[in-house]
């Protein structure tokens, strides 16, 4: 799983009837503390997750594997809201 | 999924025969902007997609997960077409 | 899937038993006009491809979608010859 | 698989019903001397590894060939700790 | 599948119980002559490959196409021992 943060909001009419109502969120990859890095990316979200959000994402088939994206054309699903992060016993981020 | 932008077309005779039929895109990767970046690939388009279209590719077993393109030889998919985009609030794609 | 250019063969004595009569062609990924870059790969030829064509390649369990391909232990599949490629309304590549 | 270190922890209140119970830990790809480089990302331990093990991890639908996380949204697991790495003869890593 | 070479092995006493007895060989990828980049991975070995030997490695859900990893929590197979490779007509490898 990618640690990642919700930075986005994706809107599209026309898509593969599988994914009506689905919650379609764009993602920035991060480092262990929650700094963004690299391109965005996009993954359903199951959990109403918000926008700043420090979450994990599963990808591939792995994303499939939730009620809400079974058999859909997705390959990447918001899993966990990350509450915190602990690096080598340090308290390294900490949801506000 | 990955946000990308439809840059063109391709043209195969000799191919898998379960591909008869099948639109195959050229695309490339795009930030939240719609700025491509990176290399071509390319994915089946079951929206009817044109060429200069924004849109989201879901890969890997993700991309046979649709009607036309299940048990195909195939590892990605065109499976919504962006209307627009929204990073922090912000409105940073719209289809004209 | 991935453009990519034949650039060779391989041979194996020693292989998964799935494996014997499978023809496993080395290749490079390329750009919209037919230009390599970056490092071979090896993926299962089903449609009698040779060295110079340009093809496009299927991975992951993509790659096993084919009669030729079920069940293996392969990742790559060459599933089409390419013909031409049109980027922007222009034919950048066209097979002699 | 990967090489990777063991480096940190995660908390999750709001999750995927079926990771209730799953430790979700950090970790960083190493070299096979065990050093890390690259970014962090998270795997499902399965075998109770503790921060600063060496591990291997399979990923994508090897993830969830364990009894606990069969059917997860996950995409990598720890599958086994290292005791020691050799490369070319030489003793490279050794669990302390 | 990715042309690799066999560069070292992992021992592991903690493993997921469908390892047991599964050799897990150190590779690093290679370009079509055989010379090493990048860092390493581990794949399973069932074709008694040894340190020095070129091979074939298959990711992904392919790894597990082997009647000795299949259900396995791995994600990368050896399937086949390189004898030589040819580019645009030339022995550019060749076992010894």
């Amino acid at each position: 799983m990618l640690i990642a943060k919700v930075v986005g909001t994706t809107v599209s009419t026309i898509k593969d009837e599988k994914l009506t109502g689905r919650k379609l969120l764009i993602l920035r990859q991060t480092d262990e503390t929650g700094a963004p890095f690299g391109k965005p990316y996009v993954a359903v979200d199951t959990l109403d997750a918000g926008v700043g959000d420090l979450v994990l994402t599963a990808h591939g088939s792995g994303g499939r594997q939730t009620a809400l994206t079974k058999n859909s054309p997705v390959d990447a699903v918001i899993m966990a809201v990350i509450d915190h992060l602990q690096v080598n016993g340090e308290v390294v981020y900490c949801k506000e």
